[in-house]
């Protein structure tokens, strides 16, 4: 059988994710470039995989498949070999609504108030060469304060490993890609002030999947 | 046993989400008013239910939710009791796929140019006694219109009765609480150019478990 294929490199963070899963649950894909600063995600060939025109995009056999989310979750439920494997917990409801909650938190409150931070500092200065605006960076920060507030609240009062409890889950995953790419600017030293979150932030770092990827994520001109 | 119990009435829309899952597989609730205008929702017994201070939450017993797409997806997970019932679909990997992405797709692109419309033109005239900001209403409205372009597209192409296939899903419920605001609005009549959105959102409102929530979903002063 063909590998499955996922459309955008790692350099583009929602493609990351879906290949964190992969890795994760030991599924060999095949990456197939997707030329962004050409438009490549704009042309009718990639429209017919994706009618929104974003990366990435993901093949398996006959099935095509768009958003990152709903990628890494198939790929999870479909691939997973063990219960460790289980990063959904879908056959335990309280386990999975945990799973659920810190995934929706990731992407209603997390990633909001760090992605103008994200393209301020890594995608502008490397795509067309810009300097991070002051004022659009400071709001951000200042949100996402707030946010690791509840987070760091959340890891000390429940003393749990990880955010759906004593399990790496779908939802520290998700959180991989855009914190990853924080990590490598100056406003990593923010995590300093949240020593829960930074400690949960190494032991997800430590996973091999995460390594692995986070090789091949660097945004470059 | 006590039923569960929903925090936030059906006004809000997220709210309404979840009494939309409650409905579906039958299950009693009690709702619990929290007093926006009041800023109940920001005082310490709620945050201690959400530390984002947003509505709704809910609570089974020991367990309290937040986030409503986690809330919702707990209750079809845990109270299905039949297939016909099981919205999510996650006993078939590629079913459940298709659920997943356009439900990642009501997030990521129809929310987020359907929300400024809802704002404008339900909640801040009902709240605020506000008219609508047209230069933000248009704005808005022709990134609906790209978004309602690819519905057309799919389920037109795919010859589907609903978004992830001849079966009622999440995916489908999810567009319900904030497609319904911008039902009662003048700009309904959008919808008019899309006869197949036209014929699936009739489909999706013929539901007994909307039409029941939708009659208490009105905003007022």
């Amino acid at each position: 059988m063909a590998p499955v294929k996922v459309f955008g490199s790692a350099v583009f963070a929602n493609a990351a994710r879906v290949m964190a899963c992969l890795e994760e649950v030991g599924v060999e894909y095949e990456v197939v470039e997707v030329d962004y600063m050409a438009k490549e995600h704009k042309g009718l060939k990639h429209l017919a995989r994706n009618p929104f025109g974003q990366i990435p995009t993901f093949q398996d056999g006959d099935i095509m498949l768009f958003e990152s989310r709903a990628i890494a979750k198939y790929v999870l439920r479909k691939y997973a070999k063990s219960a460790q494997d289980d990063l959904l917990r879908e056959g335990n409801p309280e386990e999975a609504a945990m799973v659920d909650v810190w995934t929706e938190v990731e992407a209603h409150q997390y990633l909001p108030a760090m992605a103008p931070i994200f393209y301020e500092c890594v995608v502008y200065p490397a795509r067309l060469g810009t300097t991070p605006n002051k004022k659009v960076v400071d709001e951000s920060l200042e949100k996402l304060k707030k946010v690791l507030d509840v987070y760091e609240a959340h890891l000390s009062s429940t003393k749990s490993k990880y955010l759906a409890g004593d399990f790496f889950s779908f939802a520290d995953l998700n959180h991989f890609p855009f914190t990853f790419h924080i990590m490598t600017t100056t406003h990593a030293s923010l995590f300093g002030s949240y020593p829960h979150v930074k400690a949960w932030w190494e032991r997800v770092m430590a996973r091999p999947s995460l390594k692995k990827i986070s090789a091949h994520m660097e945004i470059k001109a």
